[in-house]
């Protein structure tokens, strides 16, 4: 395979890796390990740590992080969110973003969240099993809520909780929903219906089980409010 | 047309008055208005005017009211509830059922819910607007809620107040979704979703925009709560 | 770890045990132990055991048996329900709830619910195999039926049941749609839009294979009609 | 337009009438009416009537019989099935087939399917208003259900009709779910699958709202049954 | 576990079995066999053997043939249409019902539909494999298929196969979709829906991969077509 | 508003025409005329007519044609298809595609298909009401479908036609689903789903109704075929 | 109708006005016109207009335009948009947001959400009919899109306007599917499931024709972005 | 089992061989190997390799592949494609496609199609992991999708390629969705919703991730282009 880098991308026949995102976008890629061939994982992985000093992949096993451990042996590996990291130390983190669930069964989505927007930079607060079924101890955290720039909401079964935090919050509302629950829930759809027909204001939301994407947007979102969007 | 009774029921070739219904159940024969054809409609609502002294109709329309009106003249109608009724004066109604809805559009069918349940003689304290977007309006009203036998939580497009109040309270509740919305809704599906996956105990759910058979449920609850089950 | 109980919930980082609950709603915390990391799931069982001196875990597998009962070793399993429990010996039982099922497959969801009465302080009547197919099973036993406070009826594939015993009783009818049959049934949603658009009146559905929601709320019914809802 | 008749079918441009049928299947042709245009309509009208002196459509409206009974006075219309037909006088019948409904506003539907049986030869008995909330109704009838060839059964809403009829009798269940209902039945999606998941045997299901489907087949079953097969 | 047999069944606690349903049906209880507890399974299969001399079940796998063996040596098993039986020797079969496929996927299902009406004494005819992307395989078998008292049409994928045997003969199509196929096929739901919507006359439909409901009411009408109807 | 073209379109605020497109596909624009606002949709026609010497709109009402015909008194209209055009007289049309349908009821669509690509220049063959109920309809016109470049096969309901077709001919089928039929034919979802499943081969599909898209892509092949593809 | 105000709402029975909400979270309140008894429609108007010297509605008809007319003549309302507002003079807007649209039948949502965000505040650069199928539209834009603080994209039928724009721009892009389209768009459905599925990174989703909740969260971040968060 | 050809096919059975494929339609019988029964699979690869010197088969397993290789050793087997072939050596390869992915997950489906259309004689250019959300790798590939005589643009996710390809080309593109994402991708029909809805014209839909049905149909389309579509 000979690789060659131009038009902005690197070329690898199986895969181009995108080298004009960071300039254009501000991010650097992030790889989705779940169900890339396991030559192919190891070789990106390698290409993008060389380039970076440091990398990020999301939904990995832990069989691929046996592997990639192998040719990067400080990577680190966190079963709970499946992230697969090495970060460059010192890094400075600003800005305040909270990441609430509903349950303790959707933290492992919330992790996921949190450590993305993390690696890019970002302060988090997590609020963990704070579901609409026991008010009183999402209530006992308002003022934790109303001083974050954004507040990502995680949440399965009926995804109530997005709403409620968006009628109490004056900044935006990211919505995840969760894969949680059983029966009529189908792996998340139901949730996912609850936050897209809020009725609260400021709420979006992203795919079911979508950790990464609800980290990246909000990381997005505290830039600009610490005057770092540009 | 030759009408007989007996084995319980008033034969009417396309209907089947169920006369052993009231000594079964404890609840006289409703009339679901909508479809009926005018003549069909007309001689139901007499049938039944006739042997009860009372007669209730559910999602009647105006062109309904008046043909009713020319052979029951005391009967009257709610266009807010599509309601079509004459009830018995100085009926005795007991305990205690609330019916709450998350907005304004949700009225409609919490009226149905009510006045069917006030039909069957159950006293209802309203709770209208109090949807999750603004907590503090429910919160304002959470002794009220505590109190009743019984709530009716009516809600469209999210439909998460019945989570929220099914947190707060010690007796049933029953959650009516409705079609109010838009979207991705789809006539309030989602509101029926979020209902079954609630991840509050106590609430059970009944039909999309099913005020009546709430209000019959609620009914039933609340005569045993009274010891009036039996 | 370090744990506090303030706010009416003890905080235990990625969970926050609801210690107001029992004031509030009568009830005390049940644990749902599908998806629960291993520690999690004993630290919580832990918990709640040494607060309430019993404790009820649904969903269970025989691999978190094995686990809880190294610290509890009271605790016992039934590999029907999925129910891990250790309840306080000699405690009272009151009023009178039907469990019926459709066929015997359904008997799983049956047992969580009636045995989650039974904890919760219900006399249970199980009534397994009636299902509409032979209508003379359901039928010789109307009268068991007519004296339940409440009936819960469980049934898959078609669900047809719930309807039939509304059609036959004074009382509320809970209606637990299940995930048993095949082709068409979707995983249970045939059964539940069955039970949704049921034609009798006093069914309320819950969530498909939730047989914990009806017994709950069976049990909310029975205290109310034994005048122990207050 | 140039009419030709060859290969077993008339060429009209706009459609082929296949005058092979009724030597293939025992069947002459039926015009199913809705979406027509009308210089067609009245067309197809003639052209088969001509051909076999009598003439039968479905799901036609009042204009579209205004327009017919311009060239063929002797057409008739009922409102009800929506059925415009000429039928031969004298017509023998033969057999034994019941058309039951589970309610009233079934009976559009059950009458299409009774109408076309009774045109291609059939006795029908009519069954009306059989619900399952009110079994008493039904089981008052079961003789008459176990001396038919066939048993058409027509509901909407829950449509749990077929399979109580199929826990009856001996022979074969066509199951008509109709559009009856409102909320989750989804213009009749929950009687199909509740019809297609039945835990009796012996039910067949035709699509909703498909009275002349229903009729067809319970013709050829009871031509079968009579001897009149082959 | 004391049996008890009365009011047309026997009592088993965990079922109920229907021994009335012979009398009432003309078809002796079939065993669904999967999801069945083994213990129960067996204690179901042994009852049925003693009282009828010859016992039948569906969906069997591999173990509970094993099982069954200990207590049923002269059982068998068939793995492809995963029906366990043991058979009378010598009955006696008669008419005549094709099963077509449209693949050789298909023919699992097909199996247990002619086994199933075999076990019922009706003469089967297979014709397997002839969909309808070469319908000269079909369409050389025409004769076949216009001499059976009723077809029993099997496909996945798309499902036209009974649309097009439909147009062909004179007696009923019995359509049975099946789970095969892949992507947008939804496990058999788009073969489903094209039957349900046939333009051909004559068709009516089962429950995806539902061999068995399509055996016996091909027997029901297999027997009205020969005069055994009744 | 000021009109300017650069970049290869004409801006004008609400709409921004795409001159390039003839260059770049070797089609003009054409006009989705519904749901278009009055000024809007006038303003596009003369735009078009006024570069190209003729214009073609789909998806036009009545009303729409009065408001054209106001400034391009020669456009016609024809009402089945609902096309809106002026065409320069004397253009050569090239090649064999055929267009055929199912019903009757799938003419529209077959005409906005078959109009479109004769629009485009492509010879077209009409071949109506050939649906697999009465196959021999089909059969004897087997020549003229292997004949075509292509063949577009419109069909609503069960939808099988283009899974036929493509088992008798060389070259590639489009399948345009309609959304006649009714029930369970989810307007077109049915028709769609079996084409996409078909078990045939060289069957590609468009979106239900999208006649002009069978017919923009039928033109690309014909022209291919026709060696005026570059 | 006794009005109070007090728990930081005005008690109207029929409705609860968050009198609070600015407080909380920084926005006034907004209006949903649609669905909204005459009566009360009015009195909301007039209620906020008077606290507040300006209102906002949404989703409003000419005939309600008509009635609020009557008791505040100042008001206006735009067709397209549906808005119905009176607006302060002389309001200040900040900051940089893009509205860009797919096609020019998506401008209607477009508008409310353009309208919604000027309302509240913020500076809306308009970018109409840039989808797609024409990409060299939308790259003549690209600076204008990366200027941008936020950008809100529009799309229906396919909506893959969000994926594209959001691999060119550093800020967040939120996605608006819409209704427009035909066939399987099911009613904006397929253009949601796109945007929520979407491989570009930093996008969001609101519900189907949702451009209120656009213009809402839009002006969120652009207050941010402005160092106006707080 | 006695094979006999006759009628174009060669009856086995569970099968009958379409040997009248090639003459009708230019194209030898293909193999589906998913689900074949063992015996079944291998004597069907041996007729099919026996009378045409070659043999190829999709959705092999690496289990399949041993079976099939101790009867003909020269097959080979591509895990990726999961193809199990043995092609004539020097087959000329005509014309020009192209196969684009939008990422690398979707290889799998592309060869599939790459593989069938090259079996069938067509040469392939491979264009992989240009998806819409870094434009710039597909736009510096614009010269190589314009020149091929078909594009097949494979696509999972949101499945916005082939919108953005059929904009920019003259030629015919195929879309095939494929089920890699997760969460509200369905398996793939958010995928297949988008192409089936594009606004992009040339663009024609095939099931989820069926490579094999646009391999075929490029190269029909591919041979018209080259003049060997007859």
């Amino acid at each position: 395979m000979i690789e060659q880098e131009n038009n902005g991308y690197i070329e690898m026949d199986y895969a181009k890796i995108d080298t004009d995102r960071e300039e254009r976008t501000g991010f650097a890629e992030v790889i989705f390990c779940k169900g890339k061939a396991d030559e192919h994982l190891v070789t990106i992985f390698e290409q993008i740590f060389t380039r970076n000093g440091e990398v990020f992949g999301t939904r990995a096993s832990e069989e691929q992080f046996a592997l990639v451990k192998k040719r990067i042996p400080q990577i680190t590996y966190d079963p709970v969110s499946k992230i697969l990291k090495y970060e460059k130390p010192g890094k400075e983190r600003i800005g305040n973003v909270v990441v609430a669930t509903a349950g303790t069964a959707d933290i492992a989505v919330a992790e996921e969240a949190a450590q993305t927007a993390e690696y890019f930079g970002t302060n988090i607060h997590r609020l963990y099993d704070v579901g609409v079924s026991g008010l009183h101890r999402l209530l006992s955290q308002k003022d934790v809520l109303q001083q974050a720039n954004c507040v990502i909401a995680v949440a399965g079964m009926e995804g109530a909780l997005p709403s409620v935090i968006g009628g109490l919050v004056k900044n935006p509302v990211i919505a995840v929903p969760t894969s949680v629950g059983y029966g009529a829930n189908f792996g998340g759809v139901s949730a996912l219906l609850t936050m897209i027909n809020t009725c609260a204001n400021g709420v979006t939301v992203v795919n079911i089980d979508n950790g990464y994407g609800a980290g990246y947007v909000a990381t997005q979102i505290n830039r600009l409010a610490e005057g770092k969007g540009e």
